[in-house]
């Protein structure tokens, strides 16, 4: 057995370090360079190693998207963490706790007066206090108050008035930058995020709140973003792996997607036309996402696992359970591809296809070396 | 707080134990009356409670998806498993090693010469032995080899030879019965599975071969067919909880639906008609079957809480990774579902929304009591 391609189990989620540490560099860079922090989202990665390499100090301020994360990277030194889901009350005591054991910082979200009462109503019962966020809608119609609304100014005198709240700023994501089907689209997109959350922050310092943090940004727009002119930080997640969405929308290159499925071919139909392999709907996860972009998307196209290349017009056109079926427009290669060896599948959507995997294997890839088993925190508890 | 609504953490998959129950007790009676033995695959599943429920002697034969789901089950003492997914050579230590530690028997699936050789050989490098069965399609064109087709005789020759591998009977998935549109289409393609897997028995018996086990089933045609005549067993799956999907396709009653999601609204948007709930793509999973019967089905539908009843016609309309948007093609219910109240979403397929969770809490739905937490196996290793 000559390299790791041989001795993984399979399906893998292997995710090549070259490949993620020029990611993180380049983010960096960029946000270095519009003098903004980069608060990179752990919703995507979910491993202090990733952690460690997006953000400067090591253990800097991230952003997650559970509170079993928010516990899992205070364990191991993350002490700034934003939790950028809209609070609920009822998870108070759970953020309480993680904010006691680790001596760790959660700031957390809120977007309408009710909750922030209710919010600050547990708080002061957990005798906890937490620093938060107000959510501007900029256009995404997710969660999130209009920078234009009365309800903005209410929010800040709420969350200021309570004892266990401390105002700290501004938070947005244009997460319709997703919909768009071009950089030139995603630029735009990106200076509508910019311009809402800086009209959001002006007005609460008008009205006399302090308004510290202007938090904004997902992958595509920090990437085609022209101007990030009176943003404090941003918080993409994706980056540090991409996927062949983000290659559609063209925010990276093929080359750039950093996390793939390690597969093994179980079978092979020629009477089909098919090839199976051991990777199905839970290993791959069925989002077709990237079908938007590409008509032969499936649910992720196929790689020779060392060299990266894409093999003919290769993808995973269905999948059971435990299943995918990778199919061609023309012949399939058979010959290349024997049952028993091994393919890599670029995710659609990495943070939904890594979601099924409790580590992965972080490898060097084009020389088929396993350099690492990188532990990921799953589901909505920790530990 | 009076009952387990107002205290599990979301999102939550809870399972009715009076519904999975009954479930069980169904099927159990159903294979029964056509003496068949029932083998439950465990893919649905993936708890030692439910297997417990599923089988006859508490401990009984099972079905698996993954070898962690056999080293999961064997650890609890299900000695009897079959791994119905097409062997791979390179997965032989490992489910040697499963048979070794506990003692239990697998039963590996093969459907080509050429893999059967090397399963043969990384048997005997493993000084082990197994049991296996020959795939056969019947009409699923997944994997498995024709029942008229020459490589069947082949096959029978090819495993005889090897001692390291003992040669019990056939198996077959009529994976086809998902593409059905009513239970009059399923029952049709229950008898195709049932002439084909007995015509490859057949086959295998006249060329001198020992075909004991005539193994076959899915949820919808073990629920929908007539006859079973030579099949000695059945492996559905799904119907320990059915789903969204199952209900479209006629298989069961919206009222039979077993598990769903718990999840907290977190937010309100009366200028867009949606609720926010802290459900999204990973704790739904991204699978739209049912929205092949259901236009609104979406990514699954929004019941009370307590009463399991349907509230009016809301669903998942959307989903970002921890976000789920309720939507309605009226005005949304606002009052009705104040932020901070909870809601059930029942799913789509509910073998992937459950793919997400580590554990499932088994509750008196109606009475909001919770009775246990179920412990999952979820990805590729156990431990």
């Amino acid at each position: 057995m000559e390299n790791y391609l041989d001795n993984l189990p399979t399906p893998a989620l292997v995710v090549d370090v070259a490949g993620v540490t020029r990611n993180c560099r380049n983010m960096k860079n960029r946000m270095a360079a519009h003098g903004v922090l980069l608060r990179p989202h752990m919703k995507t990665a979910k491993t202090v190693e990733v952690g460690q390499l997006a953000t400067d100090a090591g253990v800097g301020a991230i952003t997650v998207s559970t509170l079993a994360e928010a516990a899992f990277f205070a364990e191991h030194g993350f002490l700034d963490i934003t939790y950028a889901v809209v609070m609920a009350a009822d998870k108070i005591a759970e953020a309480a706790d993680v904010q006691r054991r680790y001596d760790a910082q959660l700031t957390l979200l809120l977007d309408n007066v009710e909750t922030s009462r209710a919010v600050a109503a547990a708080a002061a019962r957990e005798t906890a206090r937490f620093a938060t966020l107000i959510e501007i809608d900029t256009g995404d119609h997710r969660t999130g108050v209009d920078p234009c609304a009365e309800e903005l100014i209410e929010l800040g005198k709420t969350i200021s008035a309570a004892d266990n709240l401390e105002l700290r700023g501004v938070l947005t994501h244009a997460g319709q930058a997703y919909e768009c089907k071009s950089r030139a689209e995603v630029a735009k997109v990106a200076e509508e995020e910019r311009r809402g959350i800086v009209l959001a922050a002006e007005r609460l310092r008008q009205a006399g709140f302090v308004c510290d943090v202007v938090s904004a940004g997902s992958t595509p727009t920090a990437v085609c973003a022209e101007s990030l002119e009176g943003i404090t930080e941003m918080r993409p997640g994706n980056f540090v792996y991409f996927d062949l969405f983000q290659h559609g929308l063209g925010v990276c290159g093929l080359d750039d997607i950093a996390a793939s499925v390690l597969a093994t071919v179980i079978g092979h139909s020629r009477a089909h036309n098919h090839l199976i392999v051991d990777a199905g709907g839970i290993a791959l996860s069925k989002d077709k996402s990237a079908n938007r972009f590409f008509k032969d998307g499936g649910f992720g196209w196929v790689v020779d696992a060392l060299s990266g290349e894409r093999i003919a017009d290769l993808r995973v056109g269905e999948v059971d359970q435990e299943h995918g079926f990778i199919v061609s427009d023309t012949t399939v290669p058979f010959e290349r591809i024997p049952i028993g060896s091994r393919v890599r599948i670029l995710p659609n959507h990495s943070c939904m296809t890594a979601a099924a995997y409790s580590c992965c294997y972080a490898v060097d890839a084009g020389a088929g070396r396993v350099e690492g088993v990188w532990r990921r925190v799953g589901g909505w508890r920790w530990p």
